[in-house]
């Protein structure tokens, strides 16, 4: 493919990509296919000589969008938005075709330079403490991560090697492992796995602090075990809190992580959910979770860039992602980003209302932001009926989780394409499944095993559920 | 920005990339100027209001580009080949617009499964061993990581996992972190720094295997190094080797790295340098440096896939990176593939040739794939002097590495759009800027430090340089 035939397949390729994104919602939603399905689809080796871009683009229908969950589909409300918008997907392509590496300044000037200002554009916006902005003169400022679990990673690293150099210079003779050994981080036992994996990587020990039944990490508790930890001569260095949690010793990192929720904090009025960040080291939330621009890009901001150099990420080398930052930030402008927040917020409290108007169903949280938790009043058995039901029409998709050991629904906004109507929409086929579900739980004593076996394929992501109940935001 | 303006701006924006990549070489290919130029163009804070596109695409040129060191210029022969492609730019459109973050089969179906078959077909290109090929019932398998940087941090982290647990096997009573305390890893003196930071994050030790004059570790020096560990208690767990080393004891995870090199591997004339891989418990390199596919795709494979289950990658989410893969097999096939690597060579041995025939110069390793190390005979200074000119003329675009303490120049061939041309007009800039530095050193009794100073921005990445000479790659 030479300039002139990219001219023309790369603007056929802008209309199937709006074409697709403009019709999605005709496309089932979940795929009806078995593991495996693909190999066969295709041949067992690259061919010898190029093929015509014709042959492959047939393909895509073929092969691929038959295996597609189709995320941006306004009736995908499984796990948590993943941000898309057509100025982050242009500039995409301009990333695409400047295509630096920018592992040093050098390397790309421009790459790291916009980076640090766009950081500094989304902390403002976000109202985050002067402290966490670079500016010309600051000690702290943004850097892009991949993920949430790399930016946790991170912190941890930081963490874990100022807290050696610190024992150490108390105590010159402890040798770097024995110090490992000792150092123990805490976190919520709400917290997402990524946390524990962390800890894991770093090689120290992390205890999960007993969340009350607001899944809420109680100041006293986190205390008691930093004293018993103490006391028995260990190390408490780190601590990878839920919003809004302050901090309850000193020389102990915190690390803030809101994945998802950070984005709803370019609103005032969810602001408040962030009181308490001036007392964290760093802080991390994900633009490609809620804030349209497309995965990946992670924002992360420490106080002090010293404690990371070296840090600042596991890769070396990273693309210019910035320009996605800058191209919707400017095309959104901070009241079109409040209004996408806004928007999909009322719609999760369209759902709430709907879910409280039938007796047979209960909210299982309070619904803060764009996730609404519920079940029907029953067995867990019960709701992993209608769930799959759900699953197996695929019309609509969504995901499970467990809260305090029941098996609960989760029914997340994500789609920036999604509407008033297929809120309705969804609320009418879940009524309808229900019908269902009761009537077959009716006729059968007790639900059989294989109902629950057929719904370990979607094995339960432990979201940072979390951090959308008001209850687990209170200041400690 | 609605559908119907996507379809045009990103038809325009399909133009500017085939303009910016038809023109590219007008470009001064190294910015001119200094850290900290783009803040001053832009706000401090992002818009309240929206923007146009029209005012966004204009900053582009005046914002942007002249901060770009453009390393698809055919005059950028610094770092390494950052690999471009249009089948691979038009593939990752379509990644954007589908936008599902592939963490679980389930999440994406087709994210998962496509990524299984292309690292397959990539595995036989390269006439990798059976065992690390998934097939239908193969143990074995690849996965696409971001970068060989997390790569070379899973398989250490998956070393360090079986060690612990083969220890406790034996003695159950020992503790983690008194088995991490004693395990060593051991690379070439000459490895890439990435190696050397996985074990810095892991937490264990590492010991860099002195090399010989060739730049090669020798089996006797790394057996000495083992047994001298273990004789002093330590537990020898994992070895990051360079191209065709053999493993010289049990029970060691050897991991292969192969960053650059292994895109060549689908020629078979250089295929015997990756012989010995069928001793190794994983091997690496990266698509996204010679293999025309789009940063980022590393690709990875085990000989082992439950050795790394809930290890794959450090994020949990991901793109659907197997898309660009598929793209560019099939529109290149293997022989495509071939002439790129093959010619990409040819230009390097031409540049060699070059540098013979001038007696002021010397070739300081051997030219085997794209790179050719060349420094005029003469002090470190005279070098740092000719390489100050070359980049201050921003006409090439050059970067210097460290061999055995001299100050050496690094020219890699790396755009896809580098002909014989370029190479002969960046052979004669060089020489004439030669004549230049020549002069200045002789009118001045010593080069003085401030020219020291200047070059120490581009400082000295150290590249995978050592896989490239061919002394490296003889088999223990």
């Amino acid at each position: 493919m030479d300039a002139a035939e990219f001219r023309r397949r790369g603007k056929e390729m802008v209309d199937y990509v709006a074409d697709y994104l403009e019709n999605i919602e005709k496309r089932p939603v979940y795929p009806d296919l078995e593991p495996g399905y693909l190999r066969s689809l295709i041949p067992n080796e690259a061919p010898l000589e190029p093929e015509s871009y014709e042959d492959i683009i047939k393909d895509v229908e073929r092969v691929i969008m038959p295996g597609v969950t189709h995320w941006h589909s306004p009736y995908f409300f499984a796990y948590f938005p993943a941000a898309s918008s057509y100025p982050a997907m242009v500039a995409d392509m301009l990333c695409g075709a400047i295509g630096c590496i920018g592992f040093s300044w050098a390397a790309s000037p421009a790459c790291t330079e916009l980076e640090t200002v766009m950081l500094d554009w989304l902390g403002k916006m976000l109202q985050l403490p002067e402290c966490f902005i670079a500016g010309t003169h600051g000690r702290g400022g943004g850097v892009i991560q991949g993920t949430a679990s790399e930016a946790t990673l991170m912190s941890l690293l930081a963490a874990r090697c100022k807290a050696v150099r610190r024992v150490q210079a108390i105590n010159a003779k402890k040798s770097e492992s024995e110090i490992l050994s000792k150092l123990v981080a805490y976190t919520s036992d709400q917290a997402h796995s990524s946390v524990e994996r962390a800890a894991l990587i770093g090689a120290v020990m992390m205890r999960k602090v007993p969340t009350d039944n607001h899944y809420a990490v109680r100041k006293e508790m986190l205390k008691k075990m930093v004293e018993e930890d103490k006391a028995a001569g260990l190390i408490p260095f780190y601590f990878c809190a839920t919003l809004g949690t302050t901090p309850s010793c000193e020389n102990m990192w915190m690390h803030i992580d809101a994945a998802y929720a950070g984005s709803a904090f370019v609103c005032p009025e969810f602001r408040p959910l962030l009181n308490g960040v001036e007392f964290a080291d760093s802080f991390n939330f994900n633009p490609h979770k809620w804030l349209l621009v497309n995965f990946d890009c992670s924002a992360m901001w420490v106080k002090e860039r010293a404690d990371i150099i070296g840090h600042w990420q596991i890769p070396l080398g990273r693309r210019f992602r910035s320009l996605k930052m800058w191209f919707v930030f400017r095309m959104y402008g901070l009241k079109g980003l409040q209004a996408h927040i806004r928007k999909q917020v009322a719609l999760a409290k369209e759902f709430e209302s709907l879910v409280r108007a039938d007796k047979r169903f209960e909210i299982c949280a309070e619904v803060v932001l764009g996730l609404v938790c519920f079940r029907l009043k029953g067995s867990n058995e019960l709701n992993q009926e209608l769930l799959k039901r759900i699953t197996k029409s695929r019309e609509i998709h969504l995901v499970p989780c467990q809260l305090s050991g029941r098996f609960v629904l989760r029914f997340a906004i994500c789609a920036r394409s999604t509407e008033s109507h297929h809120i309705q929409q969804a609320w009418q086929h879940i009524t309808q499944l229900t019908f269902d579900a009761l009537v077959y739980a009716g006729s059968v004593s007790s639900v059989c095993k294989t109902c629950l076996g057929v719904n370990s394929v979607f094995r339960v992501v432990e979201l940072r559920l979390n951090y959308f109940a008001k209850n687990v935001l209170r200041t400690l």
